[in-house]
Protein backbone atom coordinates (compact mmCIF):
# COMPACT_ATOMS: atom_id res chain seq x y z
CA UNK A 1 0.00 0.00 0.00
CA UNK A 2 1.03 3.15 -0.76
CA UNK A 3 1.76 5.79 2.44
CA UNK A 4 -0.12 9.32 1.49
CA UNK A 5 1.91 11.99 2.22
CA UNK A 6 1.63 13.22 6.08
CA UNK A 7 1.20 17.09 6.92
CA UNK A 8 4.02 18.06 9.11
CA UNK A 9 1.96 18.05 12.30
CA UNK A 10 1.12 14.17 11.75
CA UNK A 11 4.99 13.74 11.00
CA UNK A 12 5.75 14.94 14.36
CA UNK A 13 2.68 14.69 16.67
CA UNK A 14 2.31 15.85 20.27
CA UNK A 15 3.14 13.56 23.13
CA UNK A 16 2.15 14.26 26.24
CA UNK A 17 2.30 11.88 29.20
CA UNK A 18 0.66 11.08 32.17
CA UNK A 19 1.14 8.20 35.18
CA UNK A 20 -1.37 7.22 37.63
CA UNK A 21 -1.02 7.00 41.75
CA UNK A 22 -3.34 4.56 43.35
CA UNK A 23 -3.25 5.02 47.39
CA UNK A 24 -4.79 2.54 49.83
CA UNK A 25 -3.88 -0.30 51.70
CA UNK A 26 -7.05 -1.73 50.63
CA UNK A 27 -5.44 -2.49 47.01
CA UNK A 28 -2.45 -3.96 48.41
CA UNK A 29 -4.22 -6.17 50.63
CA UNK A 30 -6.28 -7.16 47.57
CA UNK A 31 -9.18 -6.76 49.68
CA UNK A 32 -10.81 -4.12 47.40
CA UNK A 33 -9.95 -4.85 43.65
CA UNK A 34 -9.25 -1.40 42.10
CA UNK A 35 -11.94 -0.32 39.26
CA UNK A 36 -9.97 2.85 38.56
CA UNK A 37 -6.70 2.26 36.84
CA UNK A 38 -8.47 0.31 33.45
CA UNK A 39 -10.82 3.08 33.58
CA UNK A 40 -8.34 5.86 33.78
CA UNK A 41 -5.95 4.53 30.63
CA UNK A 42 -8.58 4.25 28.77
CA UNK A 43 -9.98 7.57 29.13
CA UNK A 44 -6.63 9.12 28.98
CA UNK A 45 -5.59 6.59 26.03
CA UNK A 46 -8.76 8.15 24.33
CA UNK A 47 -7.88 12.08 25.02
CA UNK A 48 -4.23 11.62 23.41
CA UNK A 49 -2.58 11.29 26.67
CA UNK A 50 -0.17 8.36 27.20
CA UNK A 51 0.09 6.82 30.33
CA UNK A 52 3.54 5.57 30.90
CA UNK A 53 3.36 4.52 34.21
CA UNK A 54 1.33 3.68 36.64
CA UNK A 55 2.20 3.09 41.19
CA UNK A 56 0.00 1.42 44.07
CA UNK A 57 1.32 2.62 47.07
CA UNK A 58 0.12 2.20 51.02
CA UNK A 59 -1.69 4.72 52.65
CA UNK A 60 1.65 6.16 54.64
CA UNK A 61 2.81 9.60 54.20
CA UNK A 62 6.73 9.27 52.90
CA UNK A 63 5.78 6.56 50.58
CA UNK A 64 2.81 8.85 48.71
CA UNK A 65 5.18 11.55 49.03
CA UNK A 66 7.98 9.86 47.69
CA UNK A 67 5.79 8.66 44.92
CA UNK A 68 4.55 11.85 43.85
CA UNK A 69 8.15 13.73 44.25
CA UNK A 70 9.05 10.62 41.80
CA UNK A 71 6.43 11.21 39.07
CA UNK A 72 5.15 14.70 39.07
CA UNK A 73 8.98 15.33 37.76
CA UNK A 74 9.44 12.97 35.16
CA UNK A 75 5.79 13.16 33.51
CA UNK A 76 3.49 15.62 32.08
CA UNK A 77 0.91 15.06 34.56
CA UNK A 78 0.07 12.61 37.59
CA UNK A 79 -3.06 11.82 38.44
CA UNK A 80 -3.80 10.16 41.36
CA UNK A 81 -6.97 7.99 43.57
CA UNK A 82 -8.16 7.67 46.99
CA UNK A 83 -7.25 8.87 50.37
CA UNK A 84 -8.97 12.33 50.55
CA UNK A 85 -12.31 11.53 52.81
CA UNK A 86 -13.00 12.37 56.31
CA UNK A 87 -11.21 9.41 57.87
CA UNK A 88 -7.80 9.28 59.69
CA UNK A 89 -6.26 6.78 57.51
CA UNK A 90 -7.34 9.91 54.35
CA UNK A 91 -3.70 11.30 53.99
CA UNK A 92 -2.99 11.89 50.63
CA UNK A 93 -4.03 16.24 50.16
CA UNK A 94 -1.23 16.19 53.16
CA UNK A 95 0.63 14.42 51.88
CA UNK A 96 0.62 15.99 47.97
CA UNK A 97 0.76 19.44 49.71
CA UNK A 98 4.02 18.05 51.90
CA UNK A 99 5.61 17.09 48.13
CA UNK A 100 5.41 20.43 47.23
CA UNK A 101 6.41 22.18 50.23
CA UNK A 102 3.27 24.13 50.49
CA UNK A 103 0.83 24.52 52.94
CA UNK A 104 -3.07 23.11 53.39
CA UNK A 105 -5.90 24.70 54.89
CA UNK A 106 -9.54 24.95 54.89
CA UNK A 107 -10.50 26.05 51.40
CA UNK A 108 -13.89 28.24 51.51
CA UNK A 109 -14.77 27.26 47.68
CA UNK A 110 -14.58 23.67 49.19
CA UNK A 111 -17.03 24.72 52.06
CA UNK A 112 -19.17 26.62 50.22
CA UNK A 113 -19.78 23.53 47.85
CA UNK A 114 -19.85 20.99 50.85
CA UNK A 115 -22.21 23.50 52.83
CA UNK A 116 -24.55 23.35 50.10
CA UNK A 117 -24.32 19.24 49.73
CA UNK A 118 -24.56 18.63 53.24
CA UNK A 119 -27.82 21.35 53.93
CA UNK A 120 -25.90 24.30 56.02
CA UNK A 121 -22.64 24.45 58.00
CA UNK A 122 -23.96 23.57 60.64
CA UNK A 123 -23.89 19.87 59.08
CA UNK A 124 -20.27 20.50 58.32
CA UNK A 125 -18.70 18.13 61.27
CA UNK A 126 -14.90 18.36 62.18
CA UNK A 127 -14.61 15.58 60.08
CA UNK A 128 -16.38 16.61 56.68
CA UNK A 129 -14.35 19.72 56.92
CA UNK A 130 -11.16 17.54 56.95
CA UNK A 131 -12.43 16.88 53.06
CA UNK A 132 -11.91 20.79 52.45
CA UNK A 133 -8.65 20.77 53.37
CA UNK A 134 -7.09 22.08 49.60
CA UNK A 135 -3.04 22.49 49.24
CA UNK A 136 -2.02 26.53 48.90
CA UNK A 137 -2.48 27.09 45.35
CA UNK A 138 -4.68 24.33 43.96
CA UNK A 139 -7.31 24.22 42.26
CA UNK A 140 -10.43 22.61 42.71
CA UNK A 141 -11.64 19.43 40.86
CA UNK A 142 -15.39 19.42 41.23
CA UNK A 143 -17.35 16.53 42.86
CA UNK A 144 -20.95 16.68 41.36
CA UNK A 145 -21.41 13.39 43.19
CA UNK A 146 -20.50 14.29 46.86
CA UNK A 147 -19.52 18.08 47.06
CA UNK A 148 -16.00 16.94 49.01
CA UNK A 149 -13.78 18.01 45.71
CA UNK A 150 -10.52 16.76 44.41
CA UNK A 151 -7.79 19.78 42.91
CA UNK A 152 -4.75 20.26 40.96
CA UNK A 153 -1.57 21.37 42.22
CA UNK A 154 0.61 22.11 39.62
CA UNK A 155 0.76 18.73 37.44
CA UNK A 156 -0.86 16.77 40.09
CA UNK A 157 -4.14 15.91 39.79
CA UNK A 158 -5.54 14.70 43.34
CA UNK A 159 -9.37 12.30 43.12
CA UNK A 160 -11.31 10.38 44.77
CA UNK A 161 -11.35 6.28 45.16
CA UNK A 162 -14.82 5.46 44.58
CA UNK A 163 -15.14 4.60 41.40
CA UNK A 164 -17.98 6.56 40.31
CA UNK A 165 -16.76 9.50 42.01
CA UNK A 166 -13.34 9.25 40.56
CA UNK A 167 -15.16 9.32 36.93
CA UNK A 168 -16.43 12.19 37.38
CA UNK A 169 -14.11 14.12 38.31
CA UNK A 170 -12.11 12.69 35.77
CA UNK A 171 -14.21 14.00 33.44
CA UNK A 172 -13.68 17.49 34.94
CA UNK A 173 -9.95 17.52 35.41
CA UNK A 174 -9.04 16.67 31.85
CA UNK A 175 -10.52 20.19 30.78
CA UNK A 176 -7.60 21.19 32.60
CA UNK A 177 -5.04 18.77 30.93
CA UNK A 178 -3.22 19.69 27.37
CA UNK A 179 -4.68 16.40 25.26
CA UNK A 180 -2.23 15.35 23.18
CA UNK A 181 -2.04 13.29 19.96
CA UNK A 182 -4.07 10.46 20.13
CA UNK A 183 -2.77 7.12 19.89
CA UNK A 184 -4.76 5.28 17.47
CA UNK A 185 -5.09 1.69 17.19
CA UNK A 186 -5.93 -1.20 14.99
CA UNK A 187 -6.03 -5.19 15.25
CA UNK A 188 -5.34 -8.47 13.21
CA UNK A 189 -6.53 -11.12 14.91
CA UNK A 190 -4.93 -14.43 13.33
CA UNK A 191 -8.02 -16.56 14.98
CA UNK A 192 -8.08 -19.76 16.85
CA UNK A 193 -4.94 -22.30 16.66
CA UNK A 194 -3.04 -19.35 15.48
CA UNK A 195 -0.67 -18.90 18.80
CA UNK A 196 2.08 -16.29 19.44
CA UNK A 197 4.58 -18.92 17.97
CA UNK A 198 3.79 -19.34 14.58
CA UNK A 199 3.20 -15.45 13.96
CA UNK A 200 6.85 -14.73 16.18
CA UNK A 201 9.13 -14.39 13.27
CA UNK A 202 7.46 -12.32 10.79
CA UNK A 203 5.85 -9.80 13.04
CA UNK A 204 9.46 -9.12 14.07
CA UNK A 205 10.44 -8.36 10.36
CA UNK A 206 7.23 -6.30 10.49
CA UNK A 207 7.93 -4.60 13.09
CA UNK A 208 11.54 -3.27 12.21
CA UNK A 209 10.40 -2.54 9.12
CA UNK A 210 7.78 -0.19 10.99
CA UNK A 211 10.05 1.53 13.18
CA UNK A 212 7.16 4.66 13.65
CA UNK A 213 4.27 2.51 15.04
CA UNK A 214 4.41 -0.07 18.52
CA UNK A 215 3.34 -3.52 17.26
CA UNK A 216 2.24 -5.81 20.20
CA UNK A 217 1.20 -9.44 20.33
CA UNK A 218 -1.35 -10.07 22.91
CA UNK A 219 -1.99 -14.11 23.30
CA UNK A 220 -4.71 -15.46 25.20
CA UNK A 221 -5.58 -18.72 26.18
CA UNK A 222 -9.25 -20.29 25.90
CA UNK A 223 -11.66 -23.18 24.78
CA UNK A 224 -10.04 -23.18 21.89
CA UNK A 225 -6.81 -23.11 23.02
CA UNK A 226 -3.84 -20.37 22.18
CA UNK A 227 -4.82 -17.36 19.93
CA UNK A 228 -3.45 -13.78 20.15
CA UNK A 229 -4.17 -10.53 19.13
CA UNK A 230 -1.96 -8.60 16.67
CA UNK A 231 -2.38 -4.73 17.83
CA UNK A 232 -0.48 -1.37 16.02
CA UNK A 233 -0.67 1.35 17.91
CA UNK A 234 0.84 4.62 16.47
CA UNK A 235 -0.15 7.85 16.06
CA UNK A 236 -0.18 8.10 12.45
CA UNK A 237 -3.20 6.92 10.71
CA UNK A 238 -1.35 5.90 7.59
CA UNK A 239 1.54 4.60 9.36
CA UNK A 240 -1.04 2.14 11.14
CA UNK A 241 -2.61 1.33 8.00
CA UNK A 242 0.67 0.28 6.37
CA UNK A 243 1.65 -1.86 9.31
CA UNK A 244 -1.87 -3.54 9.28
CA UNK A 245 -1.82 -4.60 5.83
CA UNK A 246 1.90 -5.75 6.09
CA UNK A 247 0.18 -7.25 9.12
CA UNK A 248 -2.70 -9.33 7.21
CA UNK A 249 -0.48 -10.34 4.57
CA UNK A 250 1.38 -12.50 6.84
CA UNK A 251 -1.14 -14.17 8.34
CA UNK A 252 -2.93 -15.13 5.15
CA UNK A 253 0.41 -16.70 4.00
CA UNK A 254 0.39 -18.45 7.66
CA UNK A 255 -3.26 -19.81 7.01
CA UNK A 256 -2.43 -21.26 3.77
CA UNK B 1 -12.65 -7.15 76.21
CA UNK B 2 -9.75 -8.60 78.39
CA UNK B 3 -6.61 -9.18 76.05
CA UNK B 4 -5.17 -12.73 76.43
CA UNK B 5 -1.74 -12.77 76.83
CA UNK B 6 0.47 -13.80 73.56
CA UNK B 7 2.93 -15.87 73.09
CA UNK B 8 6.79 -13.76 71.57
CA UNK B 9 5.90 -14.98 68.55
CA UNK B 10 2.67 -13.13 68.10
CA UNK B 11 4.17 -10.11 69.72
CA UNK B 12 6.98 -10.49 67.41
CA UNK B 13 5.24 -11.14 64.13
CA UNK B 14 7.38 -12.01 61.02
CA UNK B 15 7.12 -9.63 58.01
CA UNK B 16 7.90 -10.46 54.69
CA UNK B 17 7.45 -8.40 52.12
CA UNK B 18 6.74 -8.08 48.42
CA UNK B 19 5.69 -5.80 45.50
CA UNK B 20 4.26 -6.72 41.98
CA UNK B 21 5.77 -5.41 38.54
CA UNK B 22 3.55 -5.90 35.66
CA UNK B 23 5.35 -5.10 32.57
CA UNK B 24 2.86 -4.21 29.21
CA UNK B 25 2.10 -1.45 27.11
CA UNK B 26 -1.69 -3.03 26.26
CA UNK B 27 -2.38 -2.39 30.17
CA UNK B 28 -1.04 1.24 30.56
CA UNK B 29 -3.61 1.89 26.94
CA UNK B 30 -5.94 0.40 28.98
CA UNK B 31 -6.58 -1.90 25.92
CA UNK B 32 -5.81 -4.95 28.37
CA UNK B 33 -7.62 -4.71 31.40
CA UNK B 34 -5.13 -5.98 34.27
CA UNK B 35 -6.55 -9.35 36.21
CA UNK B 36 -3.42 -10.17 37.90
CA UNK B 37 -3.25 -7.57 40.71
CA UNK B 38 -5.81 -8.27 42.52
CA UNK B 39 -5.41 -12.30 42.06
CA UNK B 40 -1.46 -12.16 43.83
CA UNK B 41 -2.39 -9.25 46.48
CA UNK B 42 -5.17 -11.78 47.77
CA UNK B 43 -3.11 -14.53 47.05
CA UNK B 44 -0.10 -13.30 49.01
CA UNK B 45 -1.97 -11.65 51.77
CA UNK B 46 -3.11 -15.19 52.25
CA UNK B 47 0.27 -16.54 52.44
CA UNK B 48 1.30 -13.99 54.92
CA UNK B 49 3.23 -11.85 52.61
CA UNK B 50 2.82 -8.23 52.41
CA UNK B 51 2.59 -6.58 48.92
CA UNK B 52 4.05 -2.54 49.61
CA UNK B 53 4.30 -1.66 46.18
CA UNK B 54 2.60 -2.27 42.65
CA UNK B 55 4.26 -1.06 39.53
CA UNK B 56 3.15 -1.16 36.04
CA UNK B 57 5.98 -0.35 33.38
CA UNK B 58 6.44 -0.12 29.70
CA UNK B 59 7.63 -2.45 27.12
CA UNK B 60 10.89 -0.97 27.70
CA UNK B 61 14.01 -2.11 28.63
CA UNK B 62 15.71 0.95 30.75
CA UNK B 63 11.93 0.89 32.75
CA UNK B 64 11.75 -2.69 33.55
CA UNK B 65 15.67 -2.61 34.39
CA UNK B 66 14.78 0.61 37.03
CA UNK B 67 11.86 -0.78 38.27
CA UNK B 68 13.15 -4.17 38.90
CA UNK B 69 16.53 -3.00 40.75
CA UNK B 70 14.29 -0.24 42.94
CA UNK B 71 11.52 -2.66 44.02
CA UNK B 72 14.04 -5.90 44.51
CA UNK B 73 16.26 -4.32 47.00
CA UNK B 74 13.62 -2.69 48.77
CA UNK B 75 11.11 -5.76 49.26
CA UNK B 76 12.18 -9.26 50.34
CA UNK B 77 10.16 -10.45 46.77
CA UNK B 78 9.61 -8.98 43.40
CA UNK B 79 6.65 -10.61 41.43
CA UNK B 80 6.47 -9.70 37.63
CA UNK B 81 3.45 -10.40 34.96
CA UNK B 82 4.02 -10.38 31.42
CA UNK B 83 6.44 -9.92 28.51
CA UNK B 84 8.02 -13.64 28.47
CA UNK B 85 6.38 -14.62 25.24
CA UNK B 86 7.66 -15.64 21.99
CA UNK B 87 7.01 -11.99 19.94
CA UNK B 88 9.76 -8.72 19.79
CA UNK B 89 7.71 -7.21 22.56
CA UNK B 90 8.45 -9.94 24.84
CA UNK B 91 11.57 -8.61 26.96
CA UNK B 92 11.28 -8.95 30.56
CA UNK B 93 13.76 -12.04 30.82
CA UNK B 94 16.54 -9.75 29.08
CA UNK B 95 15.43 -7.09 30.92
CA UNK B 96 15.60 -8.98 34.09
CA UNK B 97 19.27 -10.80 33.68
CA UNK B 98 20.41 -7.19 32.59
CA UNK B 99 18.95 -5.66 35.94
CA UNK B 100 21.07 -8.47 37.63
CA UNK B 101 23.89 -8.08 35.22
CA UNK B 102 23.87 -11.51 34.05
CA UNK B 103 23.96 -13.53 30.82
CA UNK B 104 20.66 -15.18 29.47
CA UNK B 105 21.12 -18.44 27.19
CA UNK B 106 18.39 -21.05 26.29
CA UNK B 107 18.12 -23.23 29.39
CA UNK B 108 18.06 -27.08 28.62
CA UNK B 109 15.80 -28.07 31.29
CA UNK B 110 13.21 -25.60 29.71
CA UNK B 111 13.65 -27.00 26.67
CA UNK B 112 13.16 -30.24 27.51
CA UNK B 113 9.63 -29.05 28.97
CA UNK B 114 8.70 -27.52 25.53
CA UNK B 115 9.56 -30.28 23.74
CA UNK B 116 7.43 -32.60 25.86
CA UNK B 117 4.41 -30.33 25.38
CA UNK B 118 4.99 -29.50 21.47
CA UNK B 119 5.36 -32.93 20.41
CA UNK B 120 9.07 -32.70 19.22
CA UNK B 121 12.43 -30.99 19.33
CA UNK B 122 11.14 -30.34 15.40
CA UNK B 123 8.31 -27.89 16.75
CA UNK B 124 10.56 -25.62 18.57
CA UNK B 125 10.64 -22.73 16.14
CA UNK B 126 13.40 -20.13 17.12
CA UNK B 127 10.19 -18.27 18.57
CA UNK B 128 9.49 -20.80 20.78
CA UNK B 129 12.93 -21.22 22.15
CA UNK B 130 13.52 -17.53 22.95
CA UNK B 131 11.02 -18.88 25.91
CA UNK B 132 13.55 -21.40 26.95
CA UNK B 133 16.07 -18.31 27.40
CA UNK B 134 16.20 -18.06 31.20
CA UNK B 135 19.00 -15.87 32.76
CA UNK B 136 21.86 -17.39 34.24
CA UNK B 137 21.24 -18.63 37.90
CA UNK B 138 17.72 -18.89 37.66
CA UNK B 139 15.68 -21.33 39.23
CA UNK B 140 12.68 -22.02 36.66
CA UNK B 141 8.77 -21.87 37.68
CA UNK B 142 6.90 -24.83 36.29
CA UNK B 143 4.10 -23.48 33.79
CA UNK B 144 1.64 -26.97 33.98
CA UNK B 145 -0.09 -24.92 30.90
CA UNK B 146 1.62 -24.16 28.44
CA UNK B 147 5.32 -25.72 29.21
CA UNK B 148 7.23 -22.30 28.78
CA UNK B 149 8.26 -21.32 32.31
CA UNK B 150 9.16 -18.66 34.46
CA UNK B 151 12.19 -18.23 36.80
CA UNK B 152 13.15 -17.18 40.11
CA UNK B 153 16.13 -15.24 40.21
CA UNK B 154 17.43 -14.73 43.25
CA UNK B 155 14.56 -12.42 45.14
CA UNK B 156 12.73 -11.55 41.94
CA UNK B 157 10.05 -14.04 40.61
CA UNK B 158 9.34 -13.41 36.60
CA UNK B 159 5.73 -15.32 35.65
CA UNK B 160 3.33 -15.24 32.47
CA UNK B 161 0.96 -12.26 31.98
CA UNK B 162 -2.08 -14.97 30.94
CA UNK B 163 -3.72 -14.88 33.86
CA UNK B 164 -5.00 -18.50 33.97
CA UNK B 165 -0.93 -19.55 33.32
CA UNK B 166 0.54 -16.87 36.42
CA UNK B 167 -2.32 -18.34 38.29
CA UNK B 168 -0.56 -21.60 38.36
CA UNK B 169 2.78 -20.36 38.12
CA UNK B 170 2.04 -18.40 41.37
CA UNK B 171 0.99 -21.84 42.78
CA UNK B 172 4.48 -22.86 41.89
CA UNK B 173 6.57 -19.97 42.87
CA UNK B 174 4.79 -19.78 46.36
CA UNK B 175 6.78 -22.84 47.35
CA UNK B 176 9.82 -21.12 46.37
CA UNK B 177 8.75 -17.89 49.32
CA UNK B 178 9.49 -17.75 52.63
CA UNK B 179 5.92 -17.37 53.94
CA UNK B 180 5.32 -14.77 56.78
CA UNK B 181 3.03 -14.20 60.16
CA UNK B 182 -1.00 -13.80 58.01
CA UNK B 183 -2.03 -10.67 58.49
CA UNK B 184 -5.74 -10.89 60.05
CA UNK B 185 -8.49 -9.38 58.85
CA UNK B 186 -12.29 -8.23 60.41
CA UNK B 187 -14.51 -5.84 59.75
CA UNK B 188 -17.54 -4.06 60.92
CA UNK B 189 -20.19 -2.36 58.46
CA UNK B 190 -22.51 0.46 60.13
CA UNK B 191 -25.17 -0.37 57.29
CA UNK B 192 -26.92 2.28 55.27
CA UNK B 193 -26.77 5.62 55.71
CA UNK B 194 -24.04 5.60 58.40
CA UNK B 195 -21.60 7.06 55.96
CA UNK B 196 -17.34 8.29 56.51
CA UNK B 197 -18.10 11.76 58.01
CA UNK B 198 -20.13 10.08 60.82
CA UNK B 199 -17.74 7.54 62.31
CA UNK B 200 -14.47 9.79 61.49
CA UNK B 201 -13.93 11.04 64.73
CA UNK B 202 -14.47 8.60 67.03
CA UNK B 203 -12.89 5.95 64.70
CA UNK B 204 -9.62 8.24 64.66
CA UNK B 205 -9.52 7.89 68.81
CA UNK B 206 -9.48 4.05 68.03
CA UNK B 207 -7.16 3.85 66.05
CA UNK B 208 -4.96 5.79 68.25
CA UNK B 209 -5.77 3.11 71.05
CA UNK B 210 -5.21 0.59 69.10
CA UNK B 211 -1.38 1.54 67.75
CA UNK B 212 -0.75 -2.35 66.44
CA UNK B 213 -3.53 -2.67 63.99
CA UNK B 214 -4.37 -0.78 61.26
CA UNK B 215 -8.05 0.28 61.21
CA UNK B 216 -9.35 1.60 57.74
CA UNK B 217 -12.70 3.17 56.91
CA UNK B 218 -13.69 2.48 53.09
CA UNK B 219 -16.99 3.73 51.48
CA UNK B 220 -18.95 2.96 49.01
CA UNK B 221 -21.58 4.63 47.57
CA UNK B 222 -25.01 2.77 46.07
CA UNK B 223 -28.64 2.82 45.76
CA UNK B 224 -28.45 3.52 49.62
CA UNK B 225 -26.38 6.44 49.36
CA UNK B 226 -23.29 6.30 51.35
CA UNK B 227 -22.01 3.13 53.96
CA UNK B 228 -18.69 2.25 54.65
CA UNK B 229 -16.77 -0.82 56.05
CA UNK B 230 -14.86 -0.47 58.44
CA UNK B 231 -11.68 -2.75 58.47
CA UNK B 232 -9.30 -3.84 61.25
CA UNK B 233 -5.92 -5.39 60.20
CA UNK B 234 -3.36 -6.84 62.26
CA UNK B 235 -1.19 -10.17 62.75
CA UNK B 236 -2.35 -10.47 66.58
CA UNK B 237 -6.23 -12.09 66.61
CA UNK B 238 -6.23 -11.20 70.13
CA UNK B 239 -5.80 -7.88 69.05
CA UNK B 240 -7.95 -7.23 66.18
CA UNK B 241 -10.76 -8.46 68.46
CA UNK B 242 -9.74 -5.98 71.12
CA UNK B 243 -9.82 -3.49 68.37
CA UNK B 244 -13.41 -4.63 66.76
CA UNK B 245 -15.05 -4.59 69.86
CA UNK B 246 -14.21 -0.94 70.11
CA UNK B 247 -15.27 0.15 66.99
CA UNK B 248 -18.92 -1.74 67.58
CA UNK B 249 -19.57 -0.27 70.92
CA UNK B 250 -18.44 3.23 69.11
CA UNK B 251 -20.91 2.26 66.24
CA UNK B 252 -23.74 1.14 68.26
CA UNK B 253 -23.83 4.74 70.28
CA UNK B 254 -24.24 6.31 66.50
CA UNK B 255 -27.00 4.04 65.74
CA UNK B 256 -28.80 4.82 68.65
Amino acid sequence: METPSVNPEQAAPVSVTAAILVVGDEILSGRTKDKNIGYITEFLTGAGIDVKEVRVVPDEEERIVEAVNALRTRYDYVLSTGGIGPTHDDITADSVAKAFGVGIEIDQRAVEAMTRHYGGAANLTPARLRMARIPDGAELVDNPVSAAPGFMLDNVIVMAGVPNIMQRMLDNAILKMRAGAVTLSDSVSPGPGIGEGAVAEPLAAIAQAHPEVSIGSYPSFGPAGFQTQLVIRGKDAAKVAAAKADIEAMVATIKR
